[in-house]
């Protein structure tokens, strides 16, 4: 498995075109793929970059259902106004919606456990499907019905202490993405920006599969999205004035001081040092991990196929053994993979197909584009042939060399 | 988070009731429950445990979607005749059901892939959450309407095949149960067992908490499901004519001999040695993540709580600190803490509560089951008390010794 495919179909993005062809997902219906054994590793590598971040916020991880009652949705008036929640009703009469969002889940969870400040402040998050009945799903897994997401919810005492808290989550939003591979997220504020004190930001990756119309400036972060922005008002950025640029983005993180609002909606109150009770402040932040998987195959591709980030890549080692119709080529490619594994691990793919031409397999490798490619073939003879996708440079060393790769 | 919880409740099962006064799991509606910080800790280290021995199959993990579009389901005639599928439909007309088993998307998933005999045999696993409207959801985290499960499966050339692996993954769930702390799992098969050659297993806990009536032999591994034996044909165990039992049992694993089941639904076909078309045969082996966890609360607690086994305790070592009124315990707690630590990692759960009497404390440490529990008090001084929670025995060691704990 993990096969690549030849077939031409339409693809509706570049990432799913790439993801495609690399056997990395497999489309099931509109919005709705399977992820294969590849694309599986790239998911439970970006969810452990995203755990460990979150831990060292001192969030706890947890796992709350996707089949969420009825009542939930109708104490927040949201059973009704989101638009896109997918419903469910039970034989035996219970009505469920498919949780596009945790809120209605978390804020209960919350009350049952926070009574007094001592409780306070406290960070949950979790890693699960989720669920929009979106009109028009496109672009592959940038925008699915079904998509993995990681949410984070926060609890606090004040303002004071959310803001402190959601700064935080700012870093480490930026460190996650930046391990992923992806140095030049565009912050937004979406929500008005300045010009309310309510707070959410957005994260975006610039690329022409967006559907998000960016307006950012060519020297400095500022960012901002077409919608809020007055752009007859800013002809040059705001902060630094330098030339100010339009671009598509995909919105890949966004974040959320919820203030009192659903607090208010569940009664969630805590007592305070001098036994009063006042309402608990929340926050929520959100990274769709599917979808960002499919970004950075946006961004890091060429025209041979995706370049994968090393901490992100299925594999950090591709060995592709050609020429094997030569049973000394086969072992010696053997020998050399028994050498990787013993440092590497489960961390080399191996291609020992022996139907399929050297063209195809080289083209295969740079198509599924795992950071480090070594060639053992008749030509190299005791050679490795050592190449690198992203700077695409190419080395010959020896076998006893093999130790000293980075 | 994992407070525990004193209110009193009717509870439907005693790993009900222990993982919710533990604060494993939280109800959210019949059959729906959060998974605590504790308790996603014990899923996940069930879930690692499941992936190393489906790793040593040779088996990949995937990830399937939990939205399977109604034409799938027709094509087998399952979406009529499952009586507990949940079913949605989409805003703009798709209809789709929340799988409860896969075999509607492995099956046309293999059928792109899979095209000659040099692509068998082939397994594939995913861990995902599973759907089912059942008409009493009951007994807590045992019988939910949205649960927790890995399911395998497995394609090749022929029956003979098929059948190896079958018995291959015989000894992995033997051996996946085991590492959880289930030494006496009783192995069924229900279909008619050696009435027919079907095959089919099921992998069952003994306990007064479970749905099965399971007629088992008293010396040796002889068991059977009650519906299927015929008891007074068999006054004694038909394998070694002992004493045989009748018990309640849990079901925590099944696996099926699907033949050529759904590659017949699906036209599932390959091109074998000597260029013939042939059907795939398939298998398919499931077990359920958040029922083994209940079922292993239900066999293995006592009047005090629950003793986990160690390979999914959600911790290794519970340190608990007593006399918190004290500050000189509270750093000396602390230094233990740091020196536990930096050998045991995250495995370490610290009791640094200071509003809690120390009474609440050792009870709240019997309750949750840590293998460990590490006390730090005025009565011992300078000396550590460690207790095991499985032998209950205590023993005082001094701070120099505490690297020598197994």
């Amino acid at each position: 498995f993990g096969k690549t495919r030849k077939t031409v179909t339409k693809y509706e993005s570049k990432s799913h075109e790439l993801l495609t062809k690399g056997g990395f997902i497999d489309q099931v219906a509109s919005g709705i793929f399977n992820f294969l054994p590849l694309g599986k590793r790239v998911l439970s590598k970006i969810e452990n970059i995203i755990r460990e971040e979150m831990n060292n916020l001192g969030a706890q991880e947890i796992l709350m259902p996707i089949l969420h009652p009825k009542n939930l949705w109708l104490q927040t008036s949201r059973w009704q106004n989101v638009d896109v929640l997918f419903k469910t009703k039970s034989q035996y009469g219970q009505e469920y919606a498919l949780a596009p969002t945790h809120e209605e889940t978390i804020t209960p969870l919350a009350k049952r456990f926070i009574k007094s400040y001592n409780d306070l402040p406290k960070a949950l998050y979790h890693i699960t499907a989720k669920f929009r009945d979106e009109p028009r799903p496109k672009s592959g897994i940038l925008r699915g019905r079904e998509f993995l997401m990681k949410d984070l919810y926060s609890f606090h005492i004040n303002q004071n202490d959310l803001v402190n808290f959601y700064q935080k989550v700012i870093q480490a939003y930026v460190k996650i993405f930046s391990r992923c591979g992806l140095n030049d997220i565009k912050i937004t504020e979406a929500s008005g920006g300045s010009f309310t004190k309510k707070h959410s930001h957005e994260f975006n990756v610039l690329t022409l599969a967006g559907e998000v119309n960016l307006i950012y400036c060519s020297a400095c972060k500022f960012a901002q999205n077409e919608e809020i922005i007055n752009l007859n008002k800013f002809r040059s950025c705001p902060k630094c004035e330098k030339k100010l640029m339009l671009g598509k983005a995909i919105e890949v993180g966004n974040i959320f001081d919820l203030e009192t609002k659903f607090s208010d909606a569940f009664d969630l109150k805590f007592v305070d040092k001098n036994g009063q009770e006042k309402k608990v402040w929340m926050g929520c932040y959100g990274i769709g991990i599917s979808r960002l998987m499919g970004a950075v195959v946006e961004v890091k591709n060429d025209d041979k196929g995706i370049i994968w980030p090393k901490n992100i890549a299925p594999f950090q080692i591709h060995l592709v053994g050609l020429d094997f119709n030569d049973s000394s080529i086969v072992s010696f490619a053997n020998e050399v993979y028994h050498l990787l594994v013993k440092k590497y691990k489960n961390e080399v793919l191996f291609d020992d197909r022996d139907n399929v031409s050297n063209g195809e397999k080289l083209a295969d490798s740079d198509l599924i584009g795992i950071p480090l490619r070594i060639v053992v073939s008749r030509k190299n003879k005791d050679k490795l042939e050592i190449r690198k996708r992203e700077k695409d440079t190419i080395d010959l060393i020896a076998l006893s060399q093999l130790s000293n790769l980075t």
